[in-house]
């Protein structure tokens, strides 16, 4: 950690730092510049040590210099992880591709287009039991027997299902029926659901929350893999910008960059990341081409008439085009898919 | 709703949509312009429909009329809502106070803060007993023994405890000691939270998400209102935006735009909201200046070693002054404090 | 242009309103719905008349329905734009890549870049002579004498000069020996320069200002485009937002969402788009992946010596690499590099 | 500077980092901790050094230390900018006010405003004559006709005229006009106008970018002093963000952060900071009770037949309220208005 003292700073002050920065078990090392002091403090840097830093009189700023994350780190090992859940793979050659409807909505819909998506090429079949909703007036979802519903797709296709749980005492429940538990992007920093997650040892897609920082996002992945849960996916879904012509602004760049930093596979979400349905297959292609582990993609046999996010979701001979296109993209960049 | 069609929408596309919208239960009527057609509908317009007349062939996009909150909405009543809870009155003419550390640290501490707190004119007592934090290695909270400590400085003091509440399985525990629960920034969209409290009754301070929308933050008002809890106070506390020289960018003409469209008192959190303690009373004296009905402050006595938060932390001599120069704000504005 | 009521609204202040959107030349059509009356407006929309509309007494908001550019417009024209100068063709089906230093640095510079470049296949040289810098204090380009470098690189390559007009006042000077007048992100909005760039007729490339919608973006180009001057390409070059690990964030959405919208050609900037060198590669193939129509690449022999960027540039061994990969993808997007 | 090696930095990358920061002028200091080596560059840190030092082989990032900054800077003096033109003064203990139209519409118009706007306590005269609009269609303002009028409005009234300039060779013609020169937010960044602006000597309102950093407003102040004019006034007018129910959002903490940070006097634009007229008196009264030296505010006898920006303009007799209500809101932090 860097501590940044300001130009009048004074002896006393400089001497005051040093004595706090040894009182926190690391080393102070002082320099002396010609228009302020520095003060290195060598040692092993905790998030929180700013907080307590920060507040010295004749302090103007402190820098943090190592990375707040351990185990999500590229630093830890240089294997990639790849997560494995009922014939899903994320993080090998192959690009996994998990689609379906937003919402589950009936037995009949859930297991079509679950056929569907398996004959195009779909591994992972996603699907909302539990609805997070913005409204407390919008459709919440079909809960445990949207479950039932999923776990019946899978009996009939072989699909992964993919499917979010809102809250730590759902866990159980939702691993009973899902072969990998979701983390929505508003849930993203629901410390409780993450270490309840972490605890279940399932498979885990954790969504980027709409505004965090990649810090943040790996240090979400962080509380999971601390519960001894190794098998976590990253999900690049969109973040929140002025932009007004999309629903979110899809940053891409954020793929290569999780890369470089974390083991942990990338999925992004075309479907979420724009918020409109002419956009997904554009997008889609473009994370396969800088890098992206896996797509989840929202489908629905009839978009007008899906119980949520009709604006954003692609019929099924759309996804089919969608999965040539970036077939091909995808070998440009030798992968499959 | 407004339909914008496309300006080479087709008579059968245009007649398919005032199908469609007379199936959701609403009234189209079409208005032919010299360039496209739009069509109105009209009746009760519920979240969820922009997203299943979006998709329709032929529409180039659907712009909402009504405010998606009712219980919310300034609409609903002309009186505007008052919370009280143990002394703590947030809503009417006097500006409210509420002041503490960020996280309960020992029982010695908290009852000290708190009799200083009162002396000098806060009405409530914050402090974190369950703390939501970025890292899993930063310090979490004393849990139920922090609500105990608080417990006791309310005894010793009669101020007001307002502290946050994480989970939904927490609220039976958090509502026994506690006279108002908070709900955290990262937890705004938690909606199995907001429905529990909701059912406790319990006085609440719903802080907006960093990157919620005012129409999102009274969504998730709505969710408490909605399960017949009506104490429910609004509090900005930033958002994030690009800035970098504070933590998060606070927007106070958030305070006069909730006044207009919600009958909710709102109360503005500056430590957060700037993340630097020298920031932190001009803040408070603007917020007093456009309305706010209420100001929550960390102030811990020794800020270098508050477990959490030093950096905007003040000190009781700061609180006093800042005290001091806001009830000369608010008398200047007809308020007291 | 939809007119919303406030749900109290007066029959006096709708009565008000129909009568002031008829003084304005528009048609006033009034609907009464369950909660409010809505007045649509039907007739031309020009930019400035919502806030005409909006201090109304009684108004609750104004939502405009057309898009306010004309001839940057895919509405305008079925045909796509392309432009060309010398040799260098942006729009077509082979993605056009135009590549070089920050700066213009001396003679020997910029002629031996120019030949590595035009080697591996770019067909544009950047390069900047004018240069726009955040502090005063910074290197600010050789001006004249980095123009004449400029043409000299261009006579030993034939590539097309492409580069930076800062002022209106400079361009009779630039377009003197550019090819490609660049407008930068932060002149966006200089109306002046870009009435001046506008007049020139020269082909123009046109980059997005950090903060500008993609309405702004267009009636950027549209001042261009009133003026006579139809070779415009726009520039997605990264936009601001809280986003820190990258210096700008890339959002891509753009590039098909401007095809959609606009005839104009679409060129990316990886390189100010991101801001780490190491980025450029993976978000180049994702830009082509998309559908790109061209690429703008900064590259320098010694990116540890250069004048300015050195961080965001790519050495020619990196960049040969680049165009090797980026081939491939614009191949499976059935485009040629 | 502070530059952070990875993990698995080499002694040699290490070495060559030592050598090109001495080949810099700066003294290197080598601090190795125990994950890492860090080495501090001791001495003038000129904006431009992070660029040539990220490049470097083994380099994970570059911590700058210093601001870039020097004559804005509050470390250059003690003594607090005052800024005087014509009876106009910021910076002092009375709190300036500008106010006025958006655009100079006509003679009768400015002058009779002006009149009334002068009784209320006005000391400066703000309008329009080169417009910046978003759009060609919009109206650009009447140019010199309009300076004239403003110059009859001050022989009538003996307020200090305001008015923005738009181009480099434009700031003869408006300072022969003008009393103070005012840089909008869309040219904060355009350099050829600030050094022009910073040539003429004149007094000049520098208003903040959009989506301008508080470095970058500096130092576009800094580009203005560097050419010998201190008559600088810095002017917070809100910043782009995902906030929509306003215009922008305005982020008053900047009035105290650039007390801090910067001896020149700040002013607001309530107006453009909300873009809503019901928005600007709470806004205006939070701004001075944070401590603005001055504002500048949107006012029109008839803002629905204003030639622009009628939404967010207020009226005289609301105007008149305001200055009630601000100058209370001033007794009470000491200031007058």
């Amino acid at each position: 950690m860097i501590v940044v003292m300001k130009p009048d700073a004074t002896a006393e002050q400089i001497d005051h730092m040093v004595g706090h920065i040894r009182s926190l078990g690391m080393s102070p090392q002082v320099l002396r510049g010609t228009q302020r002091t520095v003060i290195a403090a060598i040692g092993d840097e905790r998030e929180g040590l700013v907080e307590t830093l920060e507040p010295g009189e004749g302090v103007e700023k402190v820098l943090p210099i190592m990375a707040p994350y351990k185990r999500a780190s590229s630093e830890l090992t240089n294997e990639r992880t790849k997560v494995e859940a009922q014939g899903l793979v994320v993080g090998g050659v192959k690009v996994a591709v998990i689609a379906g409807p937003c919402s589950v909505e009936n037995e009949k819909q859930i297991v079509s287009i679950a056929k569907i998506l398996k004959d195009m090429g779909a591994t992972g079949l996603r699907g909302g039991a539990f609805k997070p909703r913005t409204s407390p007036y919008s459709f919440q979802g079909h809960k445990e027997d949207g479950l039932k519903m999923l776990a019946t797709a899978r009996d009939a296709t072989g699909l992964a299902i993919v499917t979010e749980v809102m809250a730590p005492d759902h866990v159980p429940l939702v691993a009973k029926y899902a072969d990998v538990l979701q983390i929505g992007a508003r849930n993203m920093q629901n410390y409780q659901l993450l270490q309840a997650v972490g605890d279940s040892g399932k498979a885990t897609l954790l969504k980027r929350g709409m505004s965090a920082t990649i810090d943040e996002f790996l240090l979400a992945a962080e509380y999971i893999l601390d519960r001894g849960n190794p098998n976590v996916m990253l999900c690049e879904r969109g973040i929140r910008t002025y932009e007004e012509h999309t629903r979110f602004t899809l940053p891409l760049a954020t793929v290569p960059y999780l890369h470089e930093k974390s083991h942990l596979p990338v999925v992004v979400d075309p479907s979420h990341g724009t918020g409109k349905a002419r956009l997904v297959a554009p997008m889609a292609k473009a994370s396969v081409a800088c890098g992206a582990d896996g797509l989840i993609i929202e489908v629905h046999e009839d978009p007008e008439h899906a119980m949520s996010d009709g604006s954003q979701t692609i019929t099924p001979a759309t996804f089919a085009q969608l999965m040539k296109e970036c077939r091909r993209v995808a070998e440009a960049v030798d992968r499959t898919m």
